[in-house]
């Protein structure tokens, strides 16, 4: 048995195994909670221009840069028996859908500004919201570039491969605390009388107020599960560490 | 020379300080946006239940829990001379004075509320940000009996140390998304025609926007700069690796 299979074995017995599933759980929970959420306590959805489209902005953010995002950047730490070239391209494809996914979250807020003259990017929420998505777009075009595409200089992905890893993992950072005041400005614009809502005030924490209260600490857990598991060194897939000795596509051809 | 010091020499060297001096720098940003916009743009401060009051609030807590709380965790990064001794003093003590400041800071705002008859607790923020604190708090006097009194059991400490610092680094977490949420709400709220106040609306990103929506950017540059450099293995300080191994106040006596 090679020192690498002896150091798998070792990963896979210490990794905890209940904390990731109570993160995999939390993250269909949140999931769940967004839906609930968007689609009873505020109406449905469309794609109309009105507050039916903007639902659709929630339920993908979370989705796609918390949930999918969350457990795109676990796969290098869960003892899965995938091989590296399976890994990297779940890795990548997972991100894929969820790049598209917040672009259409992105989307369905700005079509129902434009539908009901309210201005775009004035919130503190949008202005780390559109930045998280434009990092997290240009992180994955040049992910793409860089360890996936052949014909990258090794040298250029060794370098490039600790900004990537940290990129990734500000990027996960900053959707948890978009997440997080978007859900307290929705609140905020939603409960307090505006937006054609006859609620009570949030400051009543009404029934809703209490349910989107829990959906955002939900988030957080799941965040923070989510970070603890990768920060887990030993967890880390000893094989991964020499992933920019060579080529991907190479293995494939 | 000795392992440890060829170590300790490698670690000042690779450590990248141009990084740590922007973040100092970017500390120092953080306070004084925060101490402008509430003692300039919001008219400054009193402790009388007005809205005075309530400007104490975002001071006390970013300074308290963003700024010391930052540069306090950097502290087993940052290549100093000094021995663990008083780098674990200086640790516990830095937290102590953010403890004291970030209950000051809550109380500022529950005064207020209590004078205003507002109630207490409703908003996400508000969720966030009292479990950040009681948090913290326990984190503080867990880690007081458990690291720095000398009759802890050493098999009690080395347990404690990897839950210690992943606490920690939840904790930076947690004031990074509370504190963003909350800038985020007090515009919504101050911004919007209500609390009194004559601005602009929000949404036509008035100069106070423009200024406060800049001051939440810097706190969350500040917070992924000192995620970046407590994340980098490297820059650990290899005598602290074993300081579990023995009590602390025996090396006082």
């Amino acid at each position: 048995m090679c020192t690498l299979d002896v150091l798998n074995i070792k990963r896979k017995m210490s990794f905890p195994v209940s904390i990731y599933v109570l993160s995999v759980w939390l993250g269909f929970l949140c999931v769940m909670f967004v839906c609930l959420w968007s689609g009873t306590w505020r109406g449905g959805f469309a794609w109309d221009g009105s507050f039916l489209q903007f639902n659709w902005h929630p339920v993908l953010m979370v989705t796609s840069l918390v949930v999918l995002y969350g457990n795109a950047i676990l796969l290098y730490r869960v003892p899965l028996t995938w091989s590296r070239w399976w890994c990297k391209r779940a890795h990548a494809g997972l991100l894929f859908v969820a790049m598209v996914l917040s672009v259409l979250g992105v989307c369905a807020a700005f079509d129902f500004h434009t539908a009901n003259n309210i201005p775009h990017l004035y919130s503190l929420h949008s202005w780390t919201g559109i930045s998280t998505v434009a990092l997290f777009t240009l992180q994955w075009f040049v992910g793409l570039c860089a360890f996936l595409l052949p014909w990258t200089p090794l040298a250029f992905r060794a370098h490039l491969k600790p900004l990537h890893i940290w990129m990734g993992i500000a990027i996960f950072i900053l959707s948890l605390i978009t997440s997080l005041s978007g859900i307290n400005e929705k609140l905020l614009l939603t409960l307090n009388g505006r937006n054609g809502s006859n609620t009570k005030p949030y400051a009543t924490l009404p029934a809703e107020a209490l349910f989107a209260n829990s959906f955002g600490i939900a988030v957080v857990i799941f965040g923070l599960l989510v970070l603890k598991l990768l920060f887990g060194q030993k967890w880390k897939n000893p094989e991964s560490e020499n992933e920019t000795d060579r080529p991907l596509l190479t293995d494939a051809r």
